[in-house]
């Protein structure tokens, strides 16, 4: 279909095995032999997420897990905290606003990362704060939210704590139970390496207790049904699911077991390293703080005198490597270099000669092989 | 993973060609290739509601698209004549009640069609009906409901008709703009056989009329959402899509327009009446009237004596046969056999071959064979 090179935060290309999988044919979805696939799938989940709660799977996009994440909690007019610094941490505000919740947003520059402090103070001044929202990567800026920190301080609260791992969960430290996390949510496609359309959340006995007595605003989303028909043996989905995805991400996650979760991480820890220094020898300037750049997608700044299209559109249609650009206000602004899933050394010097090439081919002065080189310097052994 | 005959009421084994468009690997979503199997698709799905009205994917189970249907025209209080004659029909009104909407449920006995006259009745004694819901082919009951003729009653009122032909497009007659249809949903793993977890809706312009006027009450299912970057050019989805499913559904829909949407229906009526055949050639009673009785999926009274674990226990683990269950309160009291997607004489002479063995085994003095002769016999052509 097409051989581009996909270096775009998600979806991401899949290993051979899951598409193998994934093209086995149908099978009842209420038998005994799909449900074993689903309890190992939720299982795998679990053990991804670094939780003893049990996870659930969702036929849809990651932001249907978002609003899952939602709706199972908010009555009219309930107050919720959403960290806002890009446009999935956007998205959570605008879906407590669809249900008639009350956002309080704390508004945090495009390009940095949340104070947790900051989060304390607003806890400390209002009181009825039901959740706090927070996107892990915030994959429309390239910046890690310190979702770990957030959670020490939130441990002392009474408040729910909501975290979209989407772009993260397997590419970066996620500990759910470690960090105090409540619900957590996450889609297929991004560092799981899986096809997307599917997602996953899980949830805390402290955020059940709440599902359990609030009414769903949405049938499709409604997680006590979820619970029901995920519970019982052999596991079931209130409806039906979607039986291929499913087959992909059960393959796709015994790829990240056969890995190891550690090992994974560190390679995306690696990658991202390997990025930020290309594009420092380019000369190129990075769009967050190097401190609190992503380990999974990388933002740029687009050097000037260049428009998007023309560097995005040569690195695509000559160069056969696709990029992404920036969203909203960040259009034409930034680009950004995903590299989450099975990205490797190979990958990231295949993206960094074509960027070198695209960029003399337009003009700039740029010394041709340091972007290489300085990917391949990241990943000798320290000791060469 | 499992070589047993899948002869339930969806999700259906889907073609080899299928599978392998499926097993392409994944594309960006917002490339301008990925656009056109977009277009395209959503294109063919028109032709296949038969509405020169434009088709929107969801990310989702049928269910998703129910919800859809109904909370993208909803708002509190509004009132809605649910046609309730089986468990998905009890699905429409359930969705209208978790939207604060007033449901006014006209209930059919299970196994029974709808009179279109009693929904026109109620038209005029309720002067505030927003929407009227039903669902063409009952798949809990094995009913079809006359959507055509409830149209022609619908066409004198200011209301509008909402049609789930989940288990019916593409198998059975569904003519979108002729039967005056304002909003219809499907789902991709009936008799269109593409594998679950996508589903598809059309809107008339008098829908769309109320759409914009209305708060989605979800997020996710927002479709004006759907309908701004569906009518893009590329077209995109709002989230990321399944891309797998969207390469599935499109080379489904190919295999549909290669065979003919007229011959695959006339297909699905010919398979229905050799089941039908079969049943009564073996002694057993068909569930509704023959008159309503299902084009896609046979519901068929369970013989006295014997218990639905044996029967179908022994249909499934002996001769690798899957047929459905009764749901809810028909759960033991009925049987189902699917003969939708690709379902030809084949498969029915090896069911109609696994229920006489497995009838005679259970202690039913059947003629061995009799079943299977029926089904042959209405697949020969008249004049033999």
């Amino acid at each position: 279909m097409d051989e581009t090179l996909l270096m775009i935060p998600g979806p991401t290309r899949v290993a051979p095995r899951v598409l193998k999988a994934m093209s086995e044919n149908i099978v009842n979805h209420r038998s005994a032999i799909f449900g074993q696939i689903l309890k190992d799938t939720s299982q795998m989940m679990s053990d991804v997420f670094r939780t003893t709660n049990k996870s659930y799977l969702l036929t849809g996009s990651g932001t249907a897990a978002m609003e899952a994440a939602m709706v199972n909690i908010l009555k009219k007019g309930d107050k919720v905290l959403n960290v806002v610094g890009g446009k999935f941490g956007q998205r959570f505000m605008q879906i407590v606003e669809a249900h008639g919740g009350t956002s309080l947003p704390l508004e945090v520059e495009w390009g940095q990362a949340v104070n947790p402090d900051e989060v304390g103070f607003l806890l400390e001044e209002h009181e009825d704060i039901k959740a706090v929202t927070v996107v892990h990567n915030e994959t429309s800026t390239g910046v890690v939210n310190p979702i770990k920190e957030l959670g020490k301080i939130l441990r002392d609260h009474d408040t729910l704590y909501v975290v979209d791992t989407v772009s993260s969960l397997a590419g970066d430290d996620v500990e759910v139970d470690d960090y105090g996390i409540d619900i957590c949510v996450t889609g297929s496609q991004k560092c799981m390496a899986a096809p997307p359309g599917m997602a996953s959340i899980t949830l805390s006995n402290d955020a059940w207790d709440v599902v359990n007595r609030t009414d769903s605003a949405s049938y499709y989303l409604n997680l006590k049904k979820y619970k029901k028909s995920g519970d019982a043996d052999p596991p079931e989905t209130p409806y039906t699911p979607s039986v291929s995805l499913i087959y992909a991400m059960h393959e796709a996650l015994k790829i990240i077991m056969d890995e190891g979760l550690k090992n994974r991480i560190n390679r995306h820890k690696l990658a991202a390293k390997a990025t930020r220094n290309g594009v420092k020898a380019l000369g190129l300037e990075l769009f967050p703080e190097e401190e609190v750049s992503s380990t999974t997608v990388t933002a740029v700044r687009m050097p000037e005198g260049v428009t998007d299209g023309e560097f995005r559109g040569t690195m695509r249609n000559k160069y056969r490597v696709e990029l992404a650009g920036g969203q909203d206000h960040l259009k034409g602004n930034i680009f950004r270099i995903g590299h989450m899933g099975n990205i490797t050394h190979r990958e990231l010097i295949t993206t960094f000669s074509a960027m070198e090439m695209t960029l003399r081919e337009l003009g700039f002065d740029i010394q041709m092989g340091e972007g290489v080189a300085a990917v391949a310097d990241t990943y000798l052994p320290e000791d060469v």
